[in-house]
């Protein structure tokens, strides 16, 4: 099938990298992530060129990455700088060094022509390092192909039933959605605004807020791996230009979807939002709970995907049938198509 | 190879039919297992017909199968009943309902043309539901192919090694047999009559019998899947006609022999007797000690069925010698061979 | 690829064959050793000739191994001497004894054509079984293929990084080496003498010399399995022709390097001294330590292994830089694809 290439993909966040070398794989590339001399993120190939060891399985020595095997060293462009028992290195030894690009806490990877990292198909994620939002985030491992985090996010009806007592209400699978596809621009756009609904525990905890409550979801989903779902939630019939000074809450619920490798996905997550942004306490409740959420789809999607791998193995293609709610997870699957 | 089909498997016990969605596989198809609200038992495809979401992770409600990533549900006909945002649900959103059969404890599965379950092919295991019998029952996984049980089970001489202190004695392997093979039923028949023969604690504990005693074993195979051992125990030299008054047991042990995978098992077994039959200590005991007896079988085919698969990998095929306790044996493989 | 055949390699240590069978796997081959009722070592197809069941998982009965699944028994030549309900037993129930030979505490087997076992390949290690010498011995296995151990063992500069702490020092990655490559013996010698050295601890705890010392290693590696490092560590400047008068220990660290299958490898290691030989806490302390510098080798090339066998996987042929310390390697890799 392939993966897309060419595209940016969130590869760690700022704080898993730092004194001890970092181990990721996307699109199938084993990449090790370390910080120089003067803490700057360096991407290698993780990949010793001498024997083939694993440079992840090595140390920093003066912001240099060390082979732990014959102790070959890697300076911050991939340049081998000391190999055993030889004076003069050959420049065939050095290794390939990967483009970065940090915003707030999430490192994207530039993955594909290695010459032409292309800037302008990176994200906007403002709100990842605005002081006036505050930011909760992680990562967990998927063991199921990427393209089924996508068909998951691009429909929530599934908060109902999989995510009850966290994030789903019944008027999630009840309320009808509108969809509109960019072709172009390479975005979707699936919205939901329900009104006299529900606050579940991840809201009414967080805000404060109480039933019956108007709660909008915007997704905006950026194929192949960038994901943002615009919520507004505020008292029921409250005037959205009045939201303002009044008691509405606005949350960017931020996805990098990364494959790692053809039937694995690196599931990074982000909770910003711009109310109690000095409170450590409701940082901690969204940080908990949402990734208890992630794990629900988790669970959910690696039961899938055991299925789907079983009748691949057999020669079955599965038949779906597929409804109203999908259109926009179906124009998902033909934009990544495209790419792939 | 491929599995036998358009036959009845034990795919469950009824007591392992409840509230909760039972997942099971039978010759490569997996199906979930639920009662209605009636309480009758559902067998369905564990497949939801929207983006292939097992059903077994649902949940049953009012008597439906719901599934738990997008709530659709299915009735005891697998009839889509509710899907998100739909008012009116295609019938293409329905899924295959299997037929099953009950028998006592045991639950059989028409396995292949869904249009044409034959009833004729139920086996007839009058004791699991006789109130004359008393009967313990249990289902043991094998990691090993079908095939591998089907050849333990024929030639029984097996018991002195792999069973010895539980049914094993050394008249077992010792005792010649008779063997006949009846192509058209499609039935093999292995005796061994044992005369003056030791008791096996199996047998002294649960009927009081001391040694010597005669010990008859009457195999009955109905290819592929059923299988049914006739016991004797009755002390050494009683003539047969006197059993009705006399110390005699009868036990009846029967295996529903039911491929999961190609190369994985499920190894359901009932004891059955007609002594003690309300006796809840001998019912423990017996329950316990063929477990046990399984458990052996299954360690013994487990590791029998790595070195085949690792032979199979290579491209290999065992040579095998035969004997004349083979003879069975042999004939069940041509038997299942000309099924599959 | 294949594995070299027509060769000896370390099976196991005497120690290992007692009175449970014990099973091996060479070049793919499965064996079972035991010993007879003279105490002999047997070593026969771990395969029951009748349905396949593996001997090792049965019991040595007055030196025969019988089968845990029908009972059947096999001699020291492999003869069937019983088997279920058969009087005569026909020849063709025989199964393959294979030929052996011992050298001090290590069992080689011979893995080839049945008929020609040659003596003249066994490799001569008097130091195993000499009384002058103390032996310290272990095995580890490896889930890497054995030509990682090859070019591990070729190439000692990885002590300085990998063993740190144990056997390495910097001088190892420092100091040139020589290497002779006799093709006709199929013997390569990899030498590097150390002068002034800084002593590691396991020369300097277990013969009690300071730093500086001078240490020679020397390597004979006798493809594909059989490999040798002579050890000299001495006060630096000491005249090797003193070295009987003197403080010099002589150490001769001895691998049997058994491919297992394709990518499994078991590592058989001695440690033989010429010094302390009656003292148990040396031995004590060669042996832990040797076998943490193996377990050592184990870490990194499984880890090696799981990267090759993905690039395999995708059909990628690793690039890889050699330099001037890779002599020796390529040369035994050469020598072993010529055997393969």
């Amino acid at each position: 099938m392939g993966l897309p290439i060419n595209r940016w993909y969130v590869v760690a966040s700022t704080d898993e990298i730092g004194a001890e070398p970092l181990a990721r794989q996307v699109c199938g590339k084993r990449v090790v992530l370390f910080r120089d001399a003067d803490g700057d993120i360096v991407c290698l190939d993780d990949r010793c060129s001498h024997r083939g060891f694993p440079l992840s399985a090595g140390r920093v020595v003066d912001g240099q990455i060390q082979c732990n095997y014959h102790g070959l060293r890697f300076d911050n462009c991939g340049r081998c700088t000391w190999a055993p028992g030889q004076d003069r290195i050959p420049s065939r030894a050095n290794i390939v060094a990967h483009t970065t690009a940090v915003q707030g806490p999430w490192v994207w990877l530039w993955v594909g022509d290695l010459t032409a990292p292309d800037p302008g198909l990176l994200p906007r994620f403002p709100w990842l390092d605005d002081p006036d939002w505050a930011v909760v985030h992680g990562m967990e491992p998927l063991a199921a192909r990427y393209g089924l985090l996508v068909d998951n996010l691009l429909d929530l009806s599934h908060e109902t039933f999989l995510h009850a007592g966290f994030i789903g209400t019944p008027e999630v699978a009840e309320t009808p959605i509108t969809t509109e596809v960019d072709e172009d621009a390479g975005v979707i756009r699936v919205s939901r605004h329900m009104e006299a609904a529900e606050c579940p525990p991840f809201y009414s905890e967080s805000t404060g807020l109480q039933s019956p409550i108007d709660r909008w979801q915007d997704i905006e989903y950026h194929a192949p791996g960038n994901y943002l779902l615009h919520i507004r939630v505020a008292p029921h019939g409250q005037d959205p230009a009045d939201d303002d000074n009044g008691k509405a809450a606005y949350v960017k619920v931020l996805y990098g979807i990364t494959p790692s490798t053809e039937s694995t996905t690196l599931d990074f997550w982000a909770v910003c939002r711009n109310f109690a942004i000095d409170d450590d306490e409701v940082s901690a409740f969204m940080a908990k709970m949402n990734r208890e959420v992630v794990l629900q789809d988790v669970e959910a999607l690696d039961q899938l995907e055991v299925y789907l791998a079983e009748q691949e193995a057999a020669g079955v293609t599965p038949v779906e049938v597929s409804f109203k709610i999908d259109t926009g997870g179906l124009a998902g699957r033909r934009m990544v198509e495209a790419m792939s």
